[in-house]
């Protein structure tokens, strides 16, 4: 997440409705995917071309959602917000890859914007692609930067005649949507959860300046984190209050749910982080720890060592009149007086508990 | 609770309304108990079968209580709730054990999850079970992932004919049911600052890395008690705000009860978290002190005898032209040279406060 | 304050409104003191029996103030109690020693709870005892858990009839027991605040361990006191804001100046709490600092004299081919070139800021 | 401000509206200055004796305005109170001169409380006055704990009869008092602007013991300030919302622009607080860096020295046999190897960046 | 940013509506554009002189964009308040270049002031500029402490017939001004964010004291940039509830754009204040490591060279009765002993991974 706003002084200078691409190329293509459905047909068109869009007529009972992955043809994405009347500082907001997640209101439609995030666990950062939902009288607009698995599987839920989501209206889906990508958090919450519980660990058996390093990475992608998942609670809160009729009561059971989940999903990153800020701190206090226990050993062997050397370096003196040096019994008695003293230091550091 | 998030995922990519349990396996076979009281009478049964329950007959002078031990065998559950009316997406809240304590309002049901908290003090973490209350207009129903002593204690009071939870309504019997819950708090606040005494004490007596492990460890535990508890204040406002009528007014005084000492229960944590904070910064204080002590000992013990052992060095050289190996006092009067400065340099350790 | 929560568990799995005594027994006998006063009389009763009640006879220009020293008598609560008409829950909050300061209307009657204060400098300990007031229509029933000073200042007040005690409605009266309590709060932080100098002085001039154990200990004390005096605020807003006419008008300005001096109370409690936590942070800088003069010590001895020693260690070699054994100056020049290594090494310690 | 707190014990027991100097006294004799003006005229009477005051006769086209310099005689500002209608209790608020900044609205007048700081450069502490001020109709009461320059430079302003502060109601005459002192307070806050600056400088350049103690102190005094200021914000915003009709709409806009300076001063006391503390830490790491330093100092000189001389010991043994000491080359062979052995250690501290 | 308030004690003691420059003299002489624009014509001005203003003629369908740049000669600001009608108080606004980014309604003409901010890599500084802006009815009057690129690229984009700034009214022009200003925040903040990076490179691969002084000076200025933006939200939030009809509906959406940028920029700004907290705790971390690798190269030389030493000693004195040194393997076996002792020091250091 280090780029995170590395290419937000693109646009700097630029008149509001500029319409340019924030972010990086992710495919090289872009791909509009049609889908048309009600109760009782599915139709899926794919192409790479607007003019499959152009032909479209809208009718009362079809129910119209048209998906683009890949948002550096700007000139894709304006075709697309002038046939469905988008007002162009939204067509903007979606192309500058970098928003926080919101939901805004206007006259026939809502805008939500919302961050799909990924984990990896070898760089130790969270990497994040923004989605952007117009949810319109009978139709649904969804732009990613890349083709991602989630949508995908919506689609292949669609399929399922049966399924509750062909009977209900496009805010339906719209839920849907929103639920598959919080749904995701709970599995890069999941791998952060393992990561946190490894680095306990190493922490506590063998704690290395590598282990500090991780921590100190975690901490500050959960700080990051933190600043893109806030706004979650206000996105998902804002559509439940939503008065323009395009979210029907029915689906309001639904969001409640999902408002539920963000909030589960805020306090866990907020918990990670700080359960990583307490690692960081029991870190520094187990270095301190050990370094005690090195000086104690130093202190150790040097207390006993150091004035037992000064005795002997005394009777290495070659004084001629040094009367000890010629008794029979010197070289005894002194060896008998170090031990002695050596014995003493050591109940000493016995008592003070340093051995 | 460690493993707090790690079956969150399982439902990932679940269409909503999707009936899964996530969580632990308790209990070998789910337990139904029914009971069915009014002022006069109270029949109790018991069974792993829904069947009982399909017979059920209800009356207006009857309050039934249906209590269900063990989640995993979601039939049972679903039968139960359509029995009841209960929305497809509450009884995905009952099943999916890692809820937020939370209070919903639906037209003719009140849904309350709260979780019962065990502190298992050998491990020093806090494990803890999700209980859902629906409660109806005649009728409550309780989910529990194995059965407690808690709910037992309730329904051996209810035994007592005279006893009050009888004559009042399934309302006054809800809150008997929070209350028993949030009463067993105290139990487990009352281990935790026991054993934050006797930390504290261990830490001023005799610290060791133990020590700081298991206050990092009781501290990592007070920010997840205070995730799952603070949502616990707003579950019982909500109670006592509720319109629907499912709540009397003779019951909103001892909910507001019940919120006070939701309150208190909340701010013990925080204060438990707060002492445990600062017994982590006391623990880096003390072991600065002690290495201190350390180094002055082998300060006091280097600087006192270096420089003699130097001395003796001197006069332990072989040269052929050293005047004072030869002096009759030469001996002495260096012995005396070096009391004094080891004198002189003791007087200076006493000057500076390190003996 | 260390065993705050020890007894809330005593009550675990009661019913509500099961009249408990939960805290200690601070006298032998609870106490009972009837005051009945008005303008022009003043009779004061004291009794051990609940008798001298039972034949109260109340009336509109008399207004009785009913004491109760000692609660572990919980019968005499309980008759109390049904006398005035209290909510069994309530009496339940006032043998219950452990609430929080709160302010609950009831129908007939305003129910105010707080606590006193004591610090114990000895131990670095606040101590603390729950006041009860129970203000109806022309009565107040106090409870407390032991006779103290304050509410006997404030009958001895009572006793001149030109007071404004005695001329004004027992709202008056409740007003001046709580102001009596906050205003004791004053010498408790004076007392504190004394403290906090005291060690400040200490760091500076001659810290030890145990001044780190007792600035810790304080600053533990200030977070329990501030949970403690934290709900004060809200309990006499909630005072101020009553609607139920049992507090006059005319008492509102001396609420209002009783508010004024609560949140004083909990802002210098706050600040105390911050100016330990920074003398926290000044003693691991000091000791951090004195270490670093410690090692300094030890490390310009070490430093001068290890290498003149292994010099010295030389020329105190027994080859027997070494030339300036031989040489007439080479004692002396030998000499010469240590003390000329010790001026250099004393001048870089100089430049290196070191001495 | 050491002795913030240390007379609000000597009201204690005391009943409320007993009127108490608490405070310092400031000066010998309290000073009266009577200022009479409209746009035409202005007469100032100073004295020492209520007298002046009794004769004055309010008329509508004549503001009076009287300053009290020294409060300790508490007959004169119960004479002052009593002539003007003030509410004992408020008389009593303004004898304590340890209140918070705050506003209170009366039927007839509106009591404004504030504190004017003193920076003391020398001692690195803050010091600070009570400032009363009591708007009526057409009057102004203002009380000081001694003379300050602050109102006599409005004094001065007043006496130019063009000023607009003479055209203007008391309201306007109010609000140049309470800007002349929150004027004065980015004095103040320059002053310890600089000395930050100073401190900032002092702790790169050569920190000391003495730099910490005066950093820790700073911060203690913006923790004390900030208690202080904080209810700054609220008294102004309570003037503006006055609705007393007391402040005409007229000075409205004065009392907003005087709202963003006591905001921005909060602010800047808050960023300070922020700063000493960024700067305390800052010390901990640079005494760390600084005996890290050390400790390579002694480490080099030990490591390379200690081995050195245990080969010199080696050769310094007395044995017999010894066939090394017979070697002809012997002596310049252990020399060169022990040269070799100290050219490597540095190499290998080099590499390590120790040199 | 370090003399952020160093004028603002300038104006103390004025009387308020007193017209001063506080703030620097960033320009000789201060220059005048006159830009008189709509649909069809754009007619630009530039003087020094306020002459070319006075003959100015008002008419509905021309918008009239007046820019001051340099802000010294007050008598220019002073004569173009009078002819617009802006209060006194508000050109000292202007004019004291210390504000707070606000948003202020007056009965024809709304006051908006803001920041530029401009980051000095070499010094870590942030420094800023105020720019105010005065929006009326069919005019805008902005005044900077400088020219800056920012508004010179407005007016050329203004200069293009077909812009949209052309043809919406002055609210419009007001909010590309501020749009532009905020965009130029993404720039700091990426000079910035890069600057962290780099600093984080620096501080994981090659630490020096140098790294610990630039990150603390980064998190001052982040602190003293989150005072200054830290109002923005709130300046954008007014402009948006705007009532007084000067800002039309349809700008209404731009602004919430705006508003969202400026919330993205004080979260950033937020966030790199923690990621800069959290590096200095890493740095010291990391000191502490490094210290603890010294102290371990240090104890291990000591620990296995000291007793040796002491050994060696042993058979340097001269005592005449020492047996071992007659004996003929006494030198090889003391030799071997010593080697042993080594191997089992080496052996225990390795046990306890200190090699």
């Amino acid at each position: 997440m280090r780029d995170y706003n590395s290419e937000l002084s693109k646009k700097t200078g630029m008149p509001p409705g500029t319409l340019i691409h924030v972010g990086d190329k992710r495919v090289e293509e872009p791909k509009l995917t049609l889908v048309e459905y009600n109760g009782d047909n599915l139709e899926v068109h794919v192409s790479q071309d607007i003019d499959i869009i152009k032909d479209l007529e809208f009718a009362e009972d079809r129910k119209i959602w048209i998906n683009v992955d890949g948002l550096h043809q700007t000139e894709l994405i304006e075709s697309l917000g002038k046939l469905f009347g988008v007002h162009p500082i939204v067509l903007e907001d979606i192309l500058n890859t970098n928003q926080r997640p919101k939901t805004e209101s206007y006259e026939d439609y809502i805008y939500v914007t919302i961050r799909t995030l990924f984990y990896e666990r070898l760089e130790n950062t969270v990497n994040s692609d923004q989605i952007s939902i117009i949810l319109g009288n009978n139709f649904i607009l969804s732009f990613q930067e890349m083709e991602t698995d989630l949508f995908k599987k919506i689609r292949q839920r669609m399929e399922r005649p049966a399924g509750i989501i062909r009977k209900r209206g496009v805010d339906y889906l719209t839920y849907s949507l929103i639920d598959s990508i919080v749904d995701n958090y709970y599995l890069l919450l999941e791998d952060i959860g393992e990561e946190i519980e490894r680095l306990e660990d190493e922490l506590i058996n063998e704690p290395s300046p590598a282990t500090l390093q991780n921590i100190h990475e975690l901490k500050r992608e959960m700080i990051i984190l933190r600043r893109s998942l806030w706004p979650l609670r206000e996105t998902i809160a804002s559509l439940q209050r939503d008065e323009s009729g395009l979210i029907k009561e029915s689906t309001d059971i639904y969001l409640r749910d999902l408002y539920d989940h963000s909030i589960q999903v805020i306090e866990t990153v907020e918990t990670y982080r700080e359960m990583l800020s307490g690692m960081l701190d029991l870190y520094l206090s187990t270095v301190s720890n050990r370094m005690n226990e090195v000086m104690k050993v130093l202190t150790i062997i040097a207390t006993i060592f150091i004035p037992l050397t000064f005795i002997a370096g005394i009777y290495g003196m070659n004084f001629e009149y040094m009367p000890e040096l010629k008794w029979e019994w010197g070289y005894p008695a002194v060896m008998i007086f170090m031990a002695t003293m050596a014995v003493i230091m050591l109940y000493y550091f016995k008592k003070k508990t340093w051995l």
